[in-house]
Formats: structure tokens, sequence, C-alpha cells
């Protein structure tokens, strides 16, 4: 009877990925709530709303690496998820837990925002993104092994995501041990990797 | 006049599929919005910012199981809702009812989370539970019975949806039924029984 | 030039569709977040915890029949659109403006929960209803004018979803206009015909 | 190895659209929870009331104005991906930041809403407007040089399409140097155009 019930359940990779926008969608308008405009009684001048709104700049410049953040692992799902001819039940529970791991990252972004020079703060942003990375080295192992492709994506393309993945998680543990040396060398290097996934294929077209 | 509206309304499986996606996809991340960091001012070394983070965990645990919850549900109606060739006004009302359930469910948990130890906490929160398996329950004998379903949906799978609700309404039930000695026995075991179902299939798999 | 860019901008239902779920999904959620759960200092028993959930019961209600007339206008706007073949920046405009007062039903809502013996914030809410069933009806006006409607919709279709409007409208406003007696009669009015509207076409089949 | 990762990431067009269209929702219906309605405590007759409702214009009329101004930018931003036959990685970032200016929109509105007086609050406003024109400009130029768009799209509807954000942000840009009269000029010349966008069809269709 079970074993039915598995067989039809969490067929949908459309379905999936609408899930997946929506929780992305919501996750990225919800950081911005934390950006507060200033209070109207503490301003007085042009001057003074200018001061108010530039002491703004770690939330903003935290905001904008989540939002880069957020923007890279749904371009890397998607990635997955235009590869797949069908999903099925464990693959679609991977994926929840990858939208769990999505759901917490405004709420460790808001600690590490908080505690910039905290390692315990930083070791929980590396932690939610080593669990985005794993989780989504994990759905593309089970995708590969259960057959899940559509039937025309080549080798090549199966590895270029592994060691996409790969790659990206070693850079992400690499910047997050350099806060042994302090926390503010491990922000600036993990802000870095991600301008660079972000920008990357620009540069590369320019030259 | 009406009945040639009822005729027509409602009948886009999905319309009712993207709608439900949504109000899902906010459902999971708001209830994010219940784990708030730590006070800036409460903090003055690792250690204290360690033991605050830490301090978090049974409004974590009580997220983890509430998507766990919601994930559950999405999956049970994704998986009818991929079932069904047409909708029809009836149907979409039962899944507008569901959404309603889905809905209230980060209150409950909410109400759960701050009373751990009260009946009346655990009961609100497993009548939620019972409500979500109930009208999911009246959607799949709503759906059989006015031949809504595709038309190549064998008659076991039928079969498996209804006895699938009525396991887990039952195992639900019991572990309310186990508040009499105490809401620590009815959370843990209702715990178990979600992390039953995601887990399940790759438990199975990996034998 | 601007007459080449109308041509081809907001062409697209599907765009709309999901733009107007999105919008429902976050509306139908944000509801939700105005039942606040007891606070954890005010009680100190079972008994009290009931009490402290049975005195949200206004909100509770308020929020269920709002829930009913959003679910009402989502399956209004789904009717329409799954009619069209194709939309215009004229009709997706006239949704933009059906989103906007989705958006602000919320805040009516409050108001009217806030306030219920009080005939401003009824006819405030009472204002909300008739501007989504006036930019529905304009809407439909929008897309038979123009053509844009699918080539197979029977006329005496086109002709349900326009006394149905009016219908609604019709018993709206009646029950806006019994609060010169008491906006509780008002309220009980139009809560019922909410109710109807939900529930109608299972009353009918059950005969 | 990367090349191959970029040829194959963020090639979904829907994709993209879901999610524009989720951050698009959650944008426009996040601006509501600006609107507070009025302290039960401190209103005890119809008229206080209605005073209170009418107290909370501004933030009404700049809740209309950003819903306008997000509606202008979704309609723009769907008639470019509605041109598309495909997507690239290169792309889908500019659209990623795109979604980054919407989803600060709420914020800039905010603190125009509390300081209308000060330059500095419509700088940053028209900064946001500026960005979203600019990132869209910037998304035309790249569907059109990476021979992107569908087949069929003749060439004066990718001119139109240019001309049309060059218009509209000569006109932004016109209504911001007005603060060197006052800021309320710089606000009234601004939502008129945000008007005439969104009314503009119809008007000539009245004719």
């Amino acid at each position: 009877m079970r074993a039915s019930y598995d067989q039809i359940a969490g067929q949908s990779v459309e379905r999936l990925a609408a899930l997946s926008d929506g929780v992305f969608a919501v996750a990225m308008t919800l950081l911005v709530l934390d950006l507060h405009a200033p209070a109207v009684g503490g301003v007085s001048s042009e001057r003074e709303l200018w001061h108010a709104l530039a002491s703004l700049h770690p939330q903003f410049v935290m905001y904008l690496m989540s939002f880069l953040t957020l923007g890279i692992f749904w371009v890397g799902q998607q990635t997955q998820l235009n590869c797949l001819a069908r999903s099925d039940r464990h693959l679609t529970w991977i994926h929840l837990i990858f939208l769990f791991a999505v759901g917490i990252l405004p709420f460790s972004t808001r600690v590490l925002a908080e505690f910039p020079g905290y390692r315990v703060a930083l070791v929980a942003y590396w932690g939610n993104l080593a669990l985005l990375g794993g989780v989504l080295y994990a759905s593309w192992g089970r995708a590969t092994r259960a057959a899940l492709l559509k039937g025309d994506i080549p080798e090549d393309v199966v590895e270029a995501i592994c060691r996409r993945i790969e790659v990206a998680q070693g850079l992400y543990a690499a910047g997050a041990l350099l806060c042994v040396f302090g926390t503010e060398w491990s922000i600036a290097f993990i802000a870095l990797v991600q301008l660079w996934y972000a920008l990357a294929p620009r540069l590369r077209r320019a030259q």
C-alpha cells in the first residue's frame, strides 16, 4: 500500500519549481523588512537624514549579500530542475529540506548582521551555506542515480554541476576557516566569492 | 443563471495549484519570523552568543516540525491535484478551506511553541492537523465521486491515497490522545510520525 | 511609437494569473499575522489558556470572513481569466487595480475587526468590496468589448458572469445599508452572503 | 568546466517569470503593512474614526503610487520576458538585480512617505526608479545582443521598448530635478507620470 503511494507522490517538477520560486520570492523580499526607515523624531535636517540612511549601510550590504546568495542558489536549483524529466518522492523531500535552508537564511543573515565580529555568528551563517550546498549536491546525486534526468543531458553537464557545487562549497569552507584570523576576513572573502559567481559570466563575456 | 456560473467557475487545476504553492510558500517562510535574533545588548562574548542561539532550540525544533508538517500536506495535496483532469467549483472551495487550515498552522504552531506543557495548546494543534487531513480526505472523495480524475489513474492508487490519509490521521489522533499521560508524549509521538513520513521513502530505498 | 508599445505590452494572461495568485496567496496568509498568540505571562492554567484562545474568536471570525471574501473574488477572477484568449495593456491595468483592492483588504478587515460597532469602519469595508466587484465588472466589460475572449465561450456564460457580479454587489450594498439599524446587522448579513457563495454549490449538489 | 555550467544555467524564462511574479506579489502586498489601523484607545466616535482614517491619506497615496510604480515595472518586465525565446545566465543575473531593486522599493517608499519634505529621501526614491529602469534597459540590450529574442519580434518593437524606457527615465529624472524648487513639485510630477503610464492606454482608447 505505502509503496503504491510513494510511486505516485511528488512526481511533479513543475509544482516543486513553483513552490521553490514562491519560497525564494518571499525570502528575498522578507530580508528587506530588516531595513528600518529612520525614526522621524531623530531627523531635523537633510544632513541628518543622509547620515541616518548612510548608517544603514551594514544592513544594506548584508541584504545585498544575502540576495546574491539566494540568487546563486536559486540559479543552482533551477539549473538542476530544468534537467529533470520527472521527480519522485525522495527528490521532492530533498528539495523541501533545501527550501527549509532557504527559509532560515534571513535568520542567519540577521544574526551575522548584528554580530559581525563573532565567530559563532559566522559559523552559523556558513553552516547555512553548507546545508544549502550539501542538500543541492544530494539532490543531484539522487537525480542521477534514480534516472530522473531528461534523456538528452550530456555526461559533461552532469559532472559540471557536481564540480560547481564542490568548488563553491570548498571556497565557502575556506572563507569560514579564515575566521581564525578574524571574522572580517571571512565575511570579505565569502562576499567576494558571491560577487564572483554573480558577475563571472559577464566578465568573461566582456573579454 | 447560477447553475451556469457554477459550471464555468473554478475549473482550472493549474490556478488552484499556483495559489496553493503561493500560500504554502508564504506559510513556510513566515514561520521563520518567529525566530528572533538575540538582542545585541545581552551578548558580550562568543560563549554568550552561543548560549543565546542555543536557547532558541525549542522555537527551532518547532519551526522544523511545522515545516515538515507543511511539506507532508503539500506533497499530499499535489499528489491529489496531479491526478485531476479538471476541477469544479465545489472542489475549488474544498481546497480553499484546506488553504485556510494551512494559513492558520503558523498560529497554532506558535501557540504550541509557547505553551508546550498545555493540553489546550496541543489539542488546538492537533485540531489543525485533523482539519488539514479531513479536508484533503473530502477533496479526494469529491474528486472521485464527480469523475474529475484523469482517465488513467488506476483503482489501487485511488485507494492508496484514501488509506494514506486514514493511517496518518489515526496516528495523529493517537498522538493527541497520549496527552492524557503528558503533552511531551504527544509532541514526541507526532514529531516521530512527521519524521517517518518525510524520511520513510529514503529508508526503504536504502534497504 | 507608444501605440507600438501598447500593442505588445501586457499580453500574457499566464503572467497576470501568476501575479494574481501570488498577491492572493500573500494577502490570505498575511491576515493570520493579526492572530496573536496569548502572552505567556498572562496564562497559568489550562482554563486560562482556553479563555485566552477563546477570546480571540472575533479576530478568528474576521479572518475566516476575509479568507472567504478573498476566495470568492479569487474564484471570480480566475473564472474570467480562464475565458480569455489573450490580455492587452488596458485589461492588465484593470487587474492591477483589482490586485490593489485585494492588497488593502487585510487593512480594511483589520479596521472593521477593531471597530465593529462603527459605521465608518463598515462603510470602508464595504467600499473595498465594491471596488473589488466594480473593477472585476469593468474587466469583463473590457474583455468582451475588445474581443479578448476565447472563441468558444457561449453568450450565456458571458451574461452569467455579469449577472453574478451585479447580484453579489447588490447584496453587499443592501448589507451595507443595513447599518442604519446597526453595524451588527450589516456584518451578519454580509457574512451570510459570503457563506452562501462559498457553500452554495455544495448545498445544491446535496439536494 | 565553468563554461559548461554557464551554458546550461539560468535558461528557463518560465522560472525567471515565476520568481519575478512572486517577488512583485510580495512587494505589492508588503507595502500595505505600513497602513496601520488606528489605535482603539484613541477613538470614541464615528467622527474620530473618520479623522483617524483620513489622516492616513499620505501613507495611502504613497501606497497607491508605489503600487502603480510596481505595476508599471511589472508590465515592462513581462513585456520583455514575453519576447524571449530563452534566457541565459547573464540575463538571469540582470533580472535578479532588477528584483533586488523591486525588493527595496517598499523601503525607499517608506523613507519618502516619512520624510516627504527632504531632498535626500526624494533622491533615494528616484535612485530606486533609475536603478529599476537602468537594469531593465541593460536586460533588453543583453537580450538583443545575445540573440535571445523569439524569431518573430519585429525591429520596431525592439526599438519601441528601448525608447519607452528612455522616455520614462527622462521624465523621472526631470521630476527629480524639480526638487531644486521643492520636493512637493518632484513628488507631484512623478505621480503624474505614473498615472499617465497606468491610464494612458485607456484615455487613448476613449478618444
